[in-house]
């Protein structure tokens, strides 16, 4: 049996204890993983060391080896994690409906675990932390498959976990560590119909897309964002620049980030020049359409291509569109039903907006960089779906959860 | 361009369109449809007695026959079941939450259909109607691809639905029907991520795990059911026998029948004879473990694989267990989170059950068969799912939609 079997076959079989745990058990129990985390903080910071090591020698890049490097501060941010995670409201045996039939039957909806959810990430290790503690609140054990430059501080932090719950007789299953470091043990993951209820791919696009098109266990997909702003001829030029410095400079690197402006024609012939001029001083490079060239010449043309890109950078393609409808044209042939902007004083176009854009968050006169389950004020966040199915948008710990029905009769049978 | 991709891309560019159309011209549509398809009746008949033809012909069995064809009463049916959809409370643009962030942020949760669904499914022409019907009333476009064996009938269909769209001034695109009758056209739809959203495959289990197994597109699993029944310690008689009996021979062909009996041994010893006298009066077929076998020796003993097996038909295996435990180690290890189903006095065994079995619909005393979504009293039903991302159970209209967040500000940026 592989191991990867193995540790799915023990976190299905840890499924149905947890999923009856008491929330004040819960939360005591990640109280105690929090405390651990910091009594064994020198230990842990050991073991990364001795990851870090690895990666210097493989030549890791210096922004992944700061990524996967854990310090006392870091410790203490991923221990506060799952203290924020134990004050956060149980969704699990929530009664989401209650009715009768006519022939007595009486039918309870009620809020169930997933079951067991795999994690398919890369090389940061506070995502061990991270994801452990959002399963385990509610109810759902996991198989983590972490990057492998990350595989010394995975394995000491799943320790000190399993410790904690051995230690409360808890099951010890909840919590499964795939050590192989072999590309065949995800993708035997992604296969894992029956012991493996739903995937969550947590990284960059490569690894997302291997998830959704090689599993056949149903997939959450994350992450993916070429959100757009769009500026309406009436929009008020203070607040639409501010809209677009922030929600593509802010932090450019994030799937929230903006990836293209749309801008109105007229606004454009007005203001387009000192918005250009606004974005380079923030180190912007921008990309044009033919009419963004006309008006500001010196400037690179955006290629077909970069109209469907995700740069994650200080890069910024720039499209003059005639009419609301146009822009949103735009968005639906090259966004990612991420998150989409309007930026206008017109009423009738922003509930247009909001109402036919498809995407999992649309704002009318702020920026994209809120969609983010902390700015939401859901306490947590396991990811950003950007499908349909399930949950969509910043995922909390309702997101995490499935119900059943539960039905109590008197000896009905169907006629 | 192939005919998936054109009519898929054609349900793409009719959703934005159909997402937005009011509750009464649906509604008024839907009734229209179901005016049509009596008033052109007697084509529909036409083109389904070509179907047959064909059918027999290539040699369908009698059953398949059967399901394929249309008459008068069952048109009849299929108007009805569109005049029953456009009763039900149309769930799109429905407010599920509404809060206010510190920063001014006004954030609503608002329901909005999944975009394009595909449905893959066999020879019943009524399913064209169906889940054309259920999809449109929930602002859905939708790619059908039925069997082959039923294409004159549908095509006949998917006309007339298409007439009254055209009539109505609504976006024909909304209804496509896939003619390819090759297998890849098939195989073409499970990939096409970024056309359709989600797959609703309807139909036997080797078209179900086709679709399971290879689609990319999220897929929403129905229809397998290996539903158990456990009779208690406790449990009365004459209880226990009419459940038994209803779940396995009411209508064995579907996924909520029984398929497997538990009975702890107490019971077993008292009562199997009886029963099992009972369910060979209906004709079932008896399949027992060792210590069923020793109770009631003219019995075939279960295969290692007849607990795995799906029977649809008047087959039932026998086991004899010692505890709940024991029936729920069982029901975890050869269940496929149908529905299950305790029969006990004992209100503490029916609390376990209830919350520890993981299956869609958990029963107390009342059989498995009313597992469905019109007994449940959703008025409709897509399918039940036994999955437990996005939909789990019988799924009504507010399972086929999705949601997204529409955010109002003031031109708020991220600090």
């Amino acid at each position: 049996m592989s191991e990867v079997i193995r540790k799915a076959t023990m976190a299905r079989d840890a499924s149905p204890l947890l999923s009856i745990v008491s929330t004040e058990r819960k939360n005591e129990a990640l109280h105690r993983m929090a405390d651990s985390l910091l009594k064994h903080a020198s230990s842990l910071i050991d073991a990364n060391a001795a990851d870090l090591a690895r990666g210097r020698e493989s030549g890791l890049s210096a922004s992944l080896l700061d990524r996967l490097a854990l310090n006392m501060k870091r410790i203490e941010a991923m221990a506060e994690g799952l203290r924020l995670i134990a004050g956060l409201p149980d969704p699990i045996g929530e009664t989401l409906q209650r009715f009768s039939r006519p022939n007595g039957l009486n039918i309870e909806k009620v809020r169930v675990p997933l079951g067991v959810i795999g994690i398919v990430y890369e090389a940061r290790p506070n995502v061990t932390v991270d994801a452990a503690g959002l399963c385990f609140k509610t109810g759902n054990t996991v198989v983590l498959r972490g990057g492998s430059a990350a595989m010394e501080s995975n394995k000491r932090i799943v320790e000190i976990l399993h410790e904690v719950l051995a230690s409360l007789e808890l099951p010890v299953g909840a919590v499964q560590l795939i050590e192989s470091s072999d590309r065949a043990s995800v993708d035997e993951m992604l296969r894992l119909n029956g012991l493996i209820d739903v995937l969550i791919p947590r990284g960059g696009a490569s690894l997302i897309q291997n998830v959704v098109k090689n599993a056949t266990v149903p997939v959450i997909e994350t992450g993916a964002g070429i959100c757009h702003t769009y500026i309406d001829q009436s929009a008020r030029p203070d607040m639409a620049r501010d809209i677009a410095i922030n929600a593509k400079v802010q932090r450019p690197s994030v799937c929230n980030s903006m990836e293209t402006l749309l801008v109105h024609a007229d606004y454009a012939a007005r203001e387009l020049p000192a918005l250009a001029a606004a974005l380079r001083a923030q180190q912007v490079e921008l990309r044009g359409c033919s009419r963004t060239l006309e008006l500001i010449p010196d400037m690179k043309a955006a290629s077909d291509e970069d109209w469907d890109t995700e740069y994650n950078d200080y890069i910024l393609n720039v499209r003059v569109v005639d009419s609301l409808d146009e822009a949103m044209a735009h968005i639906r042939e090259h966004g990612t039903k991420h998150s989409e902007c309007i930026v206008t004083e017109n009423d009738d176009n922003a509930l247009r907006f909001l109402n036919e854009v498809d995407a999992a968050a649309v704002y009318h006169n702020a920026s994209t960089r809120f969609t983010d389950g902390f700015e939401f004020g859901f306490g947590a966040e396991i990811g950003i779906s950007t499908q349909k199915l399930h949950a969509r948008g910043p995922m909390g710990l309702p997101e995490l959860t499935s119900y059943k029905y539960k039905i109590a009769g008197s000896g009905q049978i169907r006629g």
